[in-house]
């Protein structure tokens, strides 16, 4: 019998939470039944929603927080706050070794600072990062930092380069991935000199983990060419909102413009369509570098959605990203 | 009757070039026939491009230049190649004031070095900056800088908030442009120390020039609230690739999903989708804070592209754009 993955569940973070995270619960535990769930929250609440699934009751387990972080808290206030909230118990149990995984939708800030409080970081990694999956022509990529970190320099960015080899390892079976920079231009002169320092460090570095192949634009993340792209928080940040923002407005002016027999009459193409780019698919930010894996799940995000980073959090277990990372990490002097 | 404009031309600049040059001024030349035009090139080549067209002849004088600058010469080399190329002629008139304006879809980077070197700055600014035209929900806003400038203090995010704005009054009738600072979140304390200092000057002078929103996050630059976006030219570059990435990425995958049937019965739908979007309507970056106007024209665009490009050149000297930008400037010691 394959081992069972403990999972710690934030049970109340995010919009339509604890309903959706039951859901996707009861979802990924169709496909999945290796995986048990510790479950943070109001205990009635939970266990109303839960004594009608007889899935769900034999996989997981209750554990009672009276308080929750909401969205609009600032990270410091909510870290302060109390120990009695669903997220603070949720990573206490990682730090307790009681659980492998914890997943949470609820505010990502709160997730950062509890979690760096509570953990501690993989020897040699001062600054964790926050990795997303990235849909492109091939499959799915990796991008990080995407906002862990406002200011970075090369040992970080270095540091990310591993960290994110060792993720694209672990979810995508990716033996020797290929890594790039995100910068403004693809020749070696171009960026700013944190840039050029990480360039000639990773280009002259004999690594046999992954393959540096040089600087990447914004227009290329969605190439598929590179496996993991390597960029500062706060660039990370602005490129996946934008990235984001813009995927919204074409969405939304594409069916302004259908009008009802075209939208019946491309009604399988279009679904085809929204099937390949459905963000659902993609969801799932992983905090990378502290001695065990945290999961973002989108705060906005449906059941599905909560199904699919219940996949990314099995995978990430089963593959042992830890111990990848650890292996994975290179020594540089900054 | 109305003052002539004149347009000193890069006829050798960018795909296809002079056809497309030719075409778009052709093109243009139809609805304003203020405009006069100062081609650089070599001129057998237009010549024999012009005297087909009697309308093109009458508004245009054709400088010959034997030289040109490739998209792949880097900046430094091209500025100190020869001063016979087309792109230097141009720029040259712009100085000795034979011109008003100058626009190329040429290289992007000799064209900001060269304009820099022939050209003096508006009295206060450092650095001139490159704005975008970027669409969103409302009609279309100002991004800048797009990659001028790699690092830049808050006086220069300031002055760029300046020439944003003056370039939103003439460009698009704001009488008070809404400007806001792009960042990683909508908090004061959100972003690096350089934006936080921008903040809180711009949120403490009294301006009268425009109105300063506050930070804005990437997934909001289509929003259409605001008419001016604030970055640095690191940051607005990422961004706008990102972008244009996301926005052919989703195309691209449309189009690929849409079979015959279903493209035939969407026709006129797709066809008012896509010309809302269509980015040639939004060609013509600008580049400010030089005491005459460089616009920079896509270098893969068609002769509609360049020619929506000459009608923002004829936009920019009717409404003079350099003495709004002198009129909009606050002093920031930095």
């Amino acid at each position: 019998m394959s081992r069972k993955i403990n999972i710690a569940v934030d049970a109340m973070g995010g919009e339509n939470s604890p309903n959706k995270v039951i859901d996707g619960i009861e979802m990924s535990l169709k496909n999945n039944k290796e995986n048990f769930f510790y479950l943070y929250g109001k205990k009635e609440l939970l266990e109303n929603e839960i004594k009608k699934r007889s899935m769900i009751e034999k996989n997981c387990e209750i554990i009672n927080s009276d308080d929750l972080i909401s969205d609009k808290e600032s990270p410091l206030a909510a870290a302060k706050k109390s120990k009695e909230t669903s997220m603070w118990k949720a990573i206490e149990s990682l730090k307790e070794k009681k659980t492998d995984i914890c997943l949470s939708a609820g505010n990502t800030g709160a997730l950062l600072v509890i979690s760096r409080l509570l953990l501690k970081t993989i020897n040699g990694i001062n600054k964790p990062a926050l990795a997303a999956l990235w849909p492109n022509e091939d499959s799915v990529g990796v991008v990080l930092d995407l906002g862990a970190n406002i200011e970075c320099n090369e040992k970080n960015l270095i540091d990310f380069a591993c960290m994110g080899s060792a993720l694209s390892k672990s979810l995508f079976d990716k033996n020797i991935p290929k890594i790039a920079l995100l910068n403004v231009g693809l020749e070696e002169i171009k960026g700013n000199d944190i840039l050029k320092k990480t360039y000639s460090i990773l280009k002259e570095s004999k690594i046999k983990n992954f393959n540096f192949t040089g600087y990447i634009e914004g227009s290329q993340i969605m190439d598929g060419n590179v496996d993991v792209i390597v960029t500062d928080g706060f660039t990370g940040n602005i490129a996946l909102k934008t990235a984001e923002g813009t995927a919204n407005f074409i969405t939304k002016n594409l069916k302004k413009s259908l009008n009802k027999i075209s939208i019946l009459f491309s009604y399988s193409s279009l679904k085809k369509f929204k099937n390949k780019l459905d963000p659902r698919k993609y969801n799932g930010a992983i905090f990378l570098g502290l001695q065990a894996p945290v999961v973002k799940s989108h705060g906005s995000t449906d059941s599905i959605g909560f199904a699919h980073s219940i996949d990314v959090c099995s995978k990430i277990v089963k593959s042992n990203l830890i111990e990848k990372i650890e292996s994975n990490l290179i020594t540089v002097d900054a």
